[in-house]
């Protein structure tokens, strides 16, 4: 079952049991490997922004960043990696947040974003939403305006879109899998 | 020191010792991060490849995925990744490379190209080549023409650039750091 672009959820593939028994994954690399799938995602990912002025694109590693450099070519902006711990070569800001067992940690460079900068958070999957509130925590206390976040897919039963609109960031999805 | 485009190589970030003692990293990440500079690194990466109906982009991971979905969007191309093992949730080919001290893995999906499909690879920076020629077998295993890899920066002294051209495919470098 999905909901949303029917174009753009017929290119995403379904692999069940992935990564665990019971999972079923919605693998976006079909997606993206179709040309003009992968351009009509971009189109409508950066849709509702085009008029916010974003000068920066933040991207979550590693899907993330495909999106989010296509999106930030798109939209002209720069772009800025938010990376697991350890990735980043200069000084970071840092954000914990807990996983379904256990915890992880984002980073972002203390340089990523200028005070008061624009900027547009992009993933390719919205599920609990951890990993994006982190983002925008790290992003907040960096200085950004985080304007919006965008993903491909929302898993709405994991509530991952409502917790980053309680926080003050719009959400924008293209695919929704209710029950994923 | 460095060669080529000057406005590009002002743009790329020199942090010492990292990771290890000695070691001079280039941080790509300032350079994304200004808008200008990565509109211009990312024209001019595909400059030489314009006439050479590239279908689809093969992005290494992490930061070839920025650059490469960029990429991609400017040719209104497809995108495939170059994984580090385990990341893909679909059947794989992997390739086995040499590191300074031990080995590493890569994989693509095994449908991440069509056979005869025109493919460009894209990366940041080409030290070794290591990883590079890794993912040449790859997607020439899965039946792919890779027409051409193309890198923000090369190493020149490591060699890497040779060892690609070496096994037919031209390398496209925008800044190199001789001396790295």
């Amino acid at each position: 079952m999905q909901l949303g672009n029917i174009m753009l959820a017929s290119a995403i593939r379904t692999i069940p049991d992935y990564p665990r028994p019971g999972i079923l994954f919605r693998d976006i690399t079909t997606l993206l490997g179709d040309a003009r799938a992968f351009r009509k995602a971009v189109d409508e990912l950066v849709q509702p922004f085009v008029g916010a002025k974003i000068s920066k694109v933040a991207g979550i590693e590693a899907r993330g960043f495909i999106l989010g450099g296509a999106v930030a070519h798109q939209l002209s902006s720069g772009f800025t990696p938010v990376r697991k711990r350890g990735k980043l070569p200069a000084a970071t800001l840092r954000q914990t947040y807990a996983l379904e067992y256990g915890e992880d940690e984002v980073e972002i460079h203390t340089d990523a974003v200028s005070p008061g900068e624009s900027v547009l958070l992009v993933d390719d999957l919205i599920a609990t939403g951890g990993t994006a509130e982190a983002a925008v925590k790290l992003l907040r206390q960096a200085g950004a305006n985080v304007v919006g976040a965008a993903f491909v897919i929302n898993l709405p039963d994991l509530g991952g879109a409502q917790r980053i609109a309680a926080i003050g960031v719009p959400v924008h999805a293209l695919v929704a899998f209710p029950g994923h």
